[in-house]
């Protein structure tokens, strides 16, 4: 044996209160729901959680449509999968870019000879309708690629009434919501979205590694009637046969991963169990409460339009004189609490702290804006 | 709301032994640490633990390549990893093919512009180096592409001289060791092996969703110097940087999927505790006492040359006048372990019996082997 085997040591991980733009604590039971038998892809058990996995999909996203299912993988590949599905080469793709999952689109499309128009705004703000009819109206894409929630930003993007203005101009519309779902409302079908994918890490408190994705009937129109493929992993026409979501097809495309079936089951579960509006609620009264408390602290907000706030990250920029991974750090280190720097237009001017999921409570709000306090006190001599 | 919360109903699922062509039983640390915490993607245990996972993953691929990670995605994603890094638009891909994994990278190089031709042979054998030399000397492939394991029709092909037959005509050997990595000997630098890809749901006996991949110095080479683009997922250049392959980077690409993480570590982790060797031996040795036993029923191989036949995967025909489905229906309720039914070239024609992983082990061939004399027994008036 020319590789001998490695010692691999295990060690103990210390768990933290996840509380970046990103993934947070898991609920109990979908920790739980990941030690479920390993069970065999073609039995009922299995199709049954698949079943369940659509109906909770469906109400998640609100919408009737059939075309809802999970990709096996991340956030990325649901990104992948709405867009390789709906716009082919040399059609054009219109993204609305306002953060870093924009300019992750943007290097998707690249990929696939699709022509690209970037409309971008100020990082701090979202964008009005009428701007992006403007957009819409002059270049006529195939589609226009926005996202709901933006997590290196902290921003929230009015969508209700943006469909109906794309399909006036016979264009899709696709929508990330992977730090959205849950945690702020989303009308799939009364807001027209074409498209939309999530991720489980955020505010559904589960693992990464399985996203749910949907399409509107006029999405699955085009994608029956599209010349141009698709990678195989991400094909959407394939998945839907292995999904069965229009009946009698239960075709291998594929293995799901098990543990992550049982899991994301037990995510939409959960939610349907509190409901959505109850879990909208949650979320918006936990940030609103953290912003009182973070109001009363030297931190500004990188947002400065209230109404333009995500109601799952927060993005804070320091005073003058403090280090973002000092404060970072102080409060990993003293109160167990994780929080991340900011990222592409947040870089070095703003901490991102998420508050979603199973940790949307008053009390991990209190906790948080504890140790904000107690991080300023304690490192401003130290950075003056 | 339009969409009323689902009543989704949690439901007992039942164990069985899991004796298919995967996926098989988790060993009882790996579900254990499916619950290890999630974590922060940048913190210090999280770069500890994917480095591990390299190093447990050079172990079991058998190579000093750095230029190996884990695909966040099943099998199928690391075979379209491999294909679409390393064979691009109007280059040619030549397909050994002798079951269904075969056509899937056919299904797969067809979505990318990419020049195919298929070499069959009879699916209960395997390929001569000869044959694969004489095709490759003709047709002069930037890639070869062959399963060392077919779980389809439970063959292992000799692999040993290929990647110098390979090189000899600047061609690159791509395999799939999806069902025999861990249970049948695998030699990536020493046989030649230029891109190689995994999964976790067969002999490693962990959940399926995190598929290992290598490439050799030679594949890297060609990656460096491509022009063409691949899949943002699957963009190895991207996913190395992530990975820290080449040192001083940790990228963020994607999110990757904790339990994942933690139990692809974990498999890695008992088998290099066991030794390949061992594990080798282990499936070996259940698989032969299987054979022997099988060979007192009425049951036929469907590989007749034993030096073909897969120690991880076991194709039988049943005698005339049985039916397939009874056979399995009735192992499966009055003994709870699970077979397969033959796929592709085997469908109707064979059973597919998987001991791999935890349960290759003597007592399950023995209670298998019971199983399938008592079915055999129990149905022969009913079906004659």
């Amino acid at each position: 044996m020319s590789i001998p085997p490695p010692n691999i040591v295990d060690f103990e991980i210390k768990e933290t209160l996840l509380c970046g733009p990103g993934p947070c604590n898991l609920w109990p039971s979908v920790r739980e729901a990941l030690t479920k038998p390993i069970i065999s892809p073609l039995c009922d058990e299995y199709f049954k959680a698949l079943d369940d996995i659509r109906t909770g999909i469906k109400y998640v996203f609100q919408t009737k449509s059939n075309l809802v299912l999970a990709i096996s993988g991340s956030g990325h590949s649901g990104m992948e999968t709405v867009i390789t599905n709906l716009v082919g080469p040399e059609e054009t793709l219109l993204i609305a870019n306002r953060g870093i999952w924009d300019e992750r689109a943007y290097n998707v499309a690249t990929r696939y000879g699709i022509k690209i128009i970037v409309h971008r705004i100020a990082h701090n703000t979202t964008f009005t309708l009428e701007e992006l009819e403007r957009q819409i109206e002059v270049y006529r894409p195939t589609a226009l690629f926005i996202t709901h929630g933006d997590s290196s930003t902290g921003t929230v993007q009015k969508l209700e009434g943006l469909g109906d203005i794309c399909h006036k101009y016979g264009t899709l519309l696709l929508v990330d919501t992977v730090v959205s779902l849950g945690g702020v409302p989303f009308f799939m079908d009364a807001w027209g979205v074409d498209a939309v994918y999530s991720s489980t890490q955020k505010a559904l408190s589960g693992p990464a590694g399985i996203s749910p994705v949907a399409f509107s009937a006029r999405a699955a129109e085009k994608i029956k009637n599209s010349k141009h493929k698709t990678p195989f992993y991400f094909d959407i026409t394939l998945l839907a046969e292995q999904w069965n979501c229009y009946g009698n097809t239960r075709y291998y495309h594929h293995t799901l991963s098990p543990p992550l079936v049982w899991a994301l089951r037990e995510c939409l579960r959960q939610l349907s169990i509190e409901t959505l509006e109850k879990s909208w609620e949650r979320h918006a009264k936990t940030t609103r409460h953290f912003h009182e408390r973070v109001q009363r602290l030297p931190l500004e907000f990188f947002v400065p339009n209230p109404e333009h706030r995500l109601a799952t990250v927060t993005t804070l920029a320091l005073p003058k004189g403090y280090n973002y991974d000092d404060v970072i750090k102080y409060v990993e280190e003293k109160h167990k609490i994780t929080i991340f720097p900011g990222r592409g237009p947040t870089a070095d001017k703003s901490l991102r702290i998420g508050i979603m999921g199973v940790n949307s409570t008053g009390a991990v709000a209190d906790a948080l804006a504890d140790a904000l306090a107690d991080a300023l006190q304690a490192l401003v001599k130290s950075s003056l």
